[in-house]
């Protein structure tokens, strides 16, 4: 499949960064667990936070193996027979162990970098974190080590006979879309949407691996 | 937190319905795998398929204990404290092993079932597997007897005191926007887009638990 494959540091951090969520696997009492969250990206390492009660934080604090996906679906490969349908996608699959991030700054750089990560702008404009708050936050730090990324992208791939058939083909593209902000009902009155609340988007990656890689 | 918890066997379908890929946890040689893939659900059986080649549907086939995580994220949830600040999502964990799907016809059966959830109306439009096609496929089938959903949706739940705070909070949401359709390079001159695709839009579950239930 020419256009699958592992790219590049580049790709990985791209993917990493338009995503909102990943999904967290680990195995606790011998089964998989597939947990989605929000996390945070700062040079090669990832970030996730959670409650210190939370199960999943205080089984991966352990420096058990972990593996984290990100995934972007761009569209639907609509090929001339049932079996060359394919998806358009860019997914990202981090393996590791990660570790506790206890001291209060790193703590805290962390959940800004968390922040940061989904929504710009927003930490330098709400009530930052108390120290009960934080103490209640556990944080975990994942390298990139062993990060990969998986691209598929463009048309259908149809063997080649078919491509005299009379059946249409092409891709049914799909994006995130950002619908107006909807202002909380307890909003007290004349606080207006802030910019980057209004002027709100993704970073949006290019389908294809990054130029010169 | 009074709007999140697990719902109804209604909720989990309109979830699975509403969603494209799910992310497949399993363990191989200890360690936690998660794979993103395509899915389609026929009644409390959910189908998955992929190469006979497939490293995960070679594993799965065992009988292995699996994890299938569905996430639909609806918007961020933007409080007027850092701490406070969520998502709203819908998601659906399913556990438990699956069978092979070997008998033929109840294979066609499964990857009808997979086709017509991802594109309605798609399957009888394209040309049907050969037999050869067929054997180079594995389909497998996992109960939904372990499956549930978690729902987070509306405003932000705020302390108390920070509701006195001159910062704006709301929801920014997110839905999946598909694009005009993109014609193959390839498609011969005179093929129209037919309807299934020109007119392509998904189930839209509702945020909130399916009523009476």
């Amino acid at each position: 499949m020419p256009k699958r494959g592992a790219y590049d540091r580049a790709s990985v951090h791209a993917i990493l960064d338009e995503g909102l969520i990943c999904h967290v696997g680990f195995v606790h009492a011998g089964s998989p667990v597939v947990i989605p969250t929000g996390y945070g990206r700062d040079g090669d390492v990832l970030y996730l936070h959670g409650s210190v009660a939370s199960r999943m934080l205080r089984t991966l604090a352990e420096g058990v193996e972990m593996s984290v996906t990100v995934t972007l679906l761009d569209g639907l490969v609509l090929a001339r027979s049932a079996f060359n349908h394919s998806m358009n996608y860019r997914s990202v699959v981090v393996f590791g162990r990660a570790w506790p991030v206890d001291d209060p700054e790193a703590k805290l750089g962390a959940l800004y970098c968390l922040s940061e990560h989904l929504v710009p702008g927003r930490w330098d404009a709400v009530r930052p974190p108390t120290e009960r708050e934080l103490k209640g936050t556990s944080v975990l730090a994942l390298p990139l080590d062993e990060a990969s990324a998986k691209i598929r992208s463009g048309p259908p791939e149809d063997d080649d006979e078919d491509y005299a058939l009379p059946h249409w083909a092409g891709v049914l593209p799909f994006t995130l879309h950002v619908g107006p902000a909807l202002a909380d009902p307890l909003l007290a009155p004349g606080i207006a949407v802030p910019e980057h609340v209004s002027d709100y988007r993704r970073p949006r990656g290019s389908s294809t691996p990054a130029a010169g890689t």
